[in-house]
């Protein structure tokens, strides 16, 4: 079973609400998870909401990384998208683990774009749900 | 049980190849998308690929759209994420089958950020699958 690519769905809880709420830290946690997960940066923003919380995106040759943050929660939303056979979003765990500090990490993973044959039509993705 | 938002994953199959190759087309769904959402534009930005392929990305006041599209297969990969009572995610649906013309069109939607009790950690977020 053939797939485009891999997307990590996160969600971290009782995180740093510093950490989570500052750009530099939000840029350096995106820059250091696309090297960990051996995928190419094509462009990376980072957005400060009023009064607090970020969104950060980096586009990357091979799909993207998006974090939105709720410092007021401790909570950031996180997604990782890869294609190619030389990428592993799970990589991007640890390093998100070490910038934002959570308590609890919650992961799903999703096949995304699987190409199945016309009896399998009616399929939907597979679905890969932990907590760690 | 609160959430933070609301995260539909999309994926549309046997798609005009053309549209989803094309960076207007691409920049129309977006902009229609959200103001079917309810939701604020606060950054829009479209990145073609070589030789075919686009990602197209909305920064939203409520969180937001991502598309990347692999024409050769006729498949896009669209996430659409809202916060905020007022948006809803689902009224994407229509507009994307309107500008990518897909034969087949799978739905998943995941509560993101639910805000749970101490008692009930440990539960994961709530997955809703369809083939619409």
């Amino acid at each position: 079973m053939e797939r485009v690519g891999r997307h990590l769905i996160l969600e971290l809880w009782g995180c740093n609400a510093e950490h989570i709420n500052s750009i530099p830290v939000i840029e350096r946690a995106i820059t250091e998870t696309i090297a960990a997960c051996d995928a190419t940066l094509l462009d990376l923003r980072v957005y400060p909401f009023t009064p607090i919380g970020v969104t950060g995106v980096a586009i990357l040759a091979e799909s993207h990384v998006m974090i939105h943050t709720w410092p007021e929660h401790g909570y950031a939303a996180v997604d990782v998208f890869t294609c190619g056979q030389h990428t592993d979003p799970s990589k991007a765990v640890p390093v998100l683990r070490k910038y934002f500090q959570p308590e609890r990490v919650q992961v799903m993973e999703m096949n995304r774009g699987i190409i199945i044959d016309e009896k399998a039509r009616g399929d939907v993705g597979g679905v890969y749900a932990g907590v760690c």
